[in-house]
């Protein structure tokens, strides 16, 4: 965009920031803090629905879905701000729609799904009437943090495929509408490549949820579920995609997601770092505020550099992707940089409120809770640092 | 001791420490990896009372009780190992009655308690037939990190004091048999000097547990509780020590017990740490072993490195104690140290389990939630740090 | 800038970004190197005349220069590359004539300046006819990071000031051709108002460059020195800007001057991590190579994380400025986080290059001892901490 | 030692180090600070021989020396404060003749040497006739943080030995009065043995100290030098202990030395952070002084907590050695804790210092110079890391 629309396009995007900023404030916090970030106590899908009538009324749902599918369509750089303040309440993303994995699948799907897969998959998640899961996760000694590993697989039968296989921390799947499988079509674990992505209806015949992971974290709906796949079919129209291209798919999820990622916990993050300031500048200690201490102003200082540095690095790896680039470098500087500064932020919140910051008294200690686990979903930061170590190694060195 | 003796002794100790470690890993981590480390689910004082009979049994309970009670008589340096053992389990201080607050308060009653309170008070929480709980903090803008602040005030009435105040997070209050009231004689808050202990059975009128506060640490039998106290009456002879001079008693309790709270915390971690490197043993990745992975390997050196630390600390502070000094400077470190060591040493735990880490499926998540306040309670870090830059300002520049 | 303009200023930018790199590594490193960053043995000002003399005919002095004295007359955001490129060898910007403090100097001149002072004072600078200081630090009790302190007096006579003084750590008095003096016109040492900016030519009278005061960093040009000022006559026509409003004149240089800093030492920290990723990738240890090995790879990633939020940090702080904005939020975020981070990347090449790191053999060892006091110079981290703190208390808690 | 005696022990111990105190201040430190810690600059060799004789005077010399060659004997806990006060100078160490290498090549003859090689060798170092080196690290690709790649080699002639080789960071090489010097006498580069120890007199024919090594620290009598070995000549009656046993030989070495290493750096970082306390206790800033202000507090309570710390580790590894164990872990966490924390310690001394701090007007940055390259001499900290976590792989998960 240029000139006047540009100028038009950034303040409809700020008063989306707002609206969402306000909506959050007034339809998701109490409901969060009533409920202390527990989602499955606060009503889980009913509750969601109940929330995303809501948005979809303040005209505020999806905000990254395509524009036909009701979505407003907002772009990485754009959308940033806004699942910033989704984020303020771990229940907000899920209000507006854009939470993992439900916003990852849509990318994906925009991206990679047929025109019937649309249709069938993409509206309905677009339009928050349904919820998916995406299913790569294995049990050791399947896919982990190594992806090549992965152990499901799915066979070739007449008119599909057949799928065998056990996943687990799979996010949502308790209640979702379907399944994105991540399963073998050739080769053997440890090849990195010959994987393909399924679309999976949760009814389908031989998918079990066989549990909830019990786990830090308990904001997302539908859990962190231990899955089983026993001689599920999928018709040749439900392969996303191309058959053994599913590495490249993971990757084409992957940098946004991580991106969103931040986002959300960003907000979760700054909502610790406000509670706290405000704490520290209402309550008195050694005969004067707290927050005129000068180890209190560290904390408090030391917070806002790694907001300010975790928006920034944001900013850089949206750009990116906006530009079309892939953005593996910076995506995942972002999310390595993000979950660890952002788990300091709500650590150094948590110090701030003293006794208050343990307990269920102030939204703190939730949000401490929730986003330890970031360091380690969608690839642990050690895999990260590997990857960003063998491509410098690799541009300035010019060695493998 | 010397020679022939010492050497027993030695031994002896040795033998409590092995005893120790098999009495918890039969009888008390079952029960705690069956709960997930949550005490009021796993039965509370139903619980506390079984296990403790059989401690009894066993020939370990009370390890640091004096002896003519019941108690195994181990001084400091002797008792660190032993603690450590039963911190292995987030039950196992209970199990041995050597859990906070409770072994403070032994020691506490053991150098000021008069023979009378001896008998009344020291003896059943010796030998494990009740449990206490000692009440000094308060909400703002009462007495928190900042002692001084005490608003609960003992006012002078015939025959005794009578007390009124708010207490909050005193822990183990809910079921306690009695408590050790921290109130105001004399000044007024701010002033560092006037307060005064009482010893206040828990069915007193106008002692009201209001609530247990929600915490993220879970393991702690009463939890932490919000207390009133509205016109307690408190005999003379229930006077803990001298009338005004509670602010010299609390450093004498404070010593030991924040050396106290480091030893059992080491365990737990310990137990954190050694479930991660089998894990990160058996777990393949990458073409290798987890645990074969450099970044793995500095995660796990980097736990020894602080046990180690964490651990010689504590030697050097106990032996001051057992010599028979103060040593606020040795257990201050020794405890701001350790509470952010050992916390590191979790996290890595975490990190190094991945998804499973975060989860309930090992007992590294549990161990996480339950050390994090540590850095809070007892003194957050910030007033241990305050405190020991101004001693060292003091000693080394002459200055206040 | 738009449209096709834009597109040619950005490419005209992209240029003389490649250009600078080229020219460093052609007439600059191989100095640096030859002399281990020591600019006094490398021949000072004869040095600095010789390579600014090859930069005026490579079309590169004074990136930041206004165009109407030879300048390249580049923004904020335009100029951080190309200030990182300089920065690559020790004494690149001083062979560009963007070093400290004469690109501040030229700022705050082209923002403050009389017509008259520009055409003595500004044009020789902006053309690398002479060089500058800025004399506001001085020895206690006087102006340090508490600048209010300030204790040097000018006292009006008839026509102009009498300065009397004492200043320390001023960098390139010895041989600049004149100083920007910051004394006190009104009020007392702790007044947070009262300064003024006088230019003295550094041969008046009364003015003595007293010793160079040796610091880790050496590659300074006319180095940190100790200077009095004792009965100095300034004319009116040399008050730069307008009586008694110096402390704001100081506000006008210091952010951009924090900025340009960190796109300096960027490039020398960037340097330090390309030695180290070099020699890890060639340097075999235990069976492969030292690059291929985990905690290699952890200390290469880190500083590609951290070198990545130093620029990214630097992009939001400059975009600011470059808006209009004072940005002393911004400009002491990324001041304070680069100052460490650019420290971490140094140390962790030296680490990473073993025991030549910290050897003449490999420029790390010299980057790390010119980096440190990055840190403590422009305001130490402590004081942006506070003030980063109180803004933000203020911001968020509405509170002073 | 028991009773009495011990009693005796203890106070002729802190006897020694009250007098090595008092020793270092008024010999020592006014040298070393006159020259900056430049030993070269402050008369090297004959520098040392002054000193050394007024210590022998002093009866101070060579504390850890066997008492039969005129040393004090004292055990690895009783020195460690004795050297820890000769470190608190640059310049200590060496005046006390307990400086690295010649203290470890005392432990080393003293444990290994024949009664020959005690009269030759170990009584003129122990006496402070001679200084030594040790030759065991190589330019790439030989023995460096893996010291199986030794690529040296001695051939074996009629009557003893040929060495050939290329060694550099020889520490003290220049003037020594012989080095011990590490060489394949079997085997391949990369196998774990075949590696045998020479005593080389440094006028044998062939032996040439190319040049000193340029590094960070100058405090070092004899510099860091690269040596060539050239057809040099070892009689048999100069093999040190048996051939092929080196590898087991530098094992009996490193323990100790590192430990040492850790003593003498502790009363260096000691140094700066009294330095820097009695700075921040004068200093006033912001209407106080420094030494009030919460971050100054903070830097100081960690110098203490990272000072307390290495001590406790110390002790636990100097116990361990006295009692006869290898102590390998001990020895390699405390040095490698000890690295970093004091490195940490000397750090902050320098920040609370603010631009004094990086200046040669105070005693600090010098420190920071020579603290820094411990981390990397005698096994960088992710060498020894890699040693720690394989041990506590081993011993937690019983794998390797």
């Amino acid at each position: 965009m240029t000139g006047r629309a540009a100028h038009e396009g950034r303040g409809a995007q700020a008063d989306i920031v707002e609206r969402t900023r306000a909506f959050v404030a007034e339809h998701v916090l109490p409901v969060d803090d009533q409920y202390d970030g527990d989602i499955a106590a606060a009503g889980g899908d009913a509750l969601r629905r109940r929330l995303q009538a809501r948005a979809r009324e303040a005209g505020l749902l999806t905000p990254h879905g395509p524009v036909e599918f009701g979505g407003l369509g907002l772009g990485m750089v754009d959308r940033a701000p806004v699942f910033e303040e989704a984020g303020y309440s771990l229940f907000g993303a899920l209000a507006l729609n854009c939470n993992a994995p439900d916003e990852g699948n849509v990318h994906l799907l925009g991206k990679v799904a047929s025109p019937g897969q649309r249709e069938r998959y993409l509206g309905p998640l677009a339009r928050g009437e349904t919820r998916s899961a995406f299913a790569m996760t294995e049990p050791d000694p399947g896919a982990g943090a190594d992806p090549t590993t992965l152990a499901t697989r799915a066979t070739r039968v007449d008119g599909g495929w057949v799928i065998d296989g056990h996943k687990h921390f799979i996010t949502g799947a308790d209640g979702a509408g379907f399944l994105i499988v991540f399963a073998r079509t050739s080769g053997e674990p440890g090849d990195g490549d010959g994987a393909t992505m399924l679309l999976v209806p949760a009814d389908r015949d031989g998918v079990e949820v066989v549990r909830h992971i019990t786990t830090m974290d308990t904001s997302m709906v539908g859990g962190h579920c231990e899955v089983r796949l026993r001689q599920v079919f999928v018709p040749d129209d439900d392969v996303l995609g191309e058959v053994d291209r599913g590495f490249r798919y993971v990757q084409v999820r992957l940098g946004p997601a991580r991106a969103t990622h931040v986002m959300r916990w960003t907000g979760a993050a700054r909502r610790a770092h406000e509670v706290a300031v405000r704490y520290a500048a209402s309550r008195r200690a050694f005969g004067t505020r707290l927050a005129s201490l000068g180890m209190a102003q560290q904390l408090i200082a030391d917070n806002e550099i790694d907001l300010a540095a975790t928006r920034a690095l944001l900013r850089e790896a949206c750009a990116a992707l906006d530009a079309g680039e892939r953005a593996s470098k910076e995506t995942s500087i972002v999310k390595t940089f993000a979950a660890e500064a952002l788990h300091r932020v709500v650590d150094r919140a948590t110090q701030l409120c003293g006794g208050l910051g343990v307990s269920a008294d102030l939204p703190v200690a939730k949000i401490a809770r929730e986003v330890r686990p970031f360091r380690v979903y969608d690839g642990p930061s050690e895999v990260h640092r590997w990857s960003i170590a063998r491509r410098a190694v690799r541009q300035i060195a010019g060695a493998r």
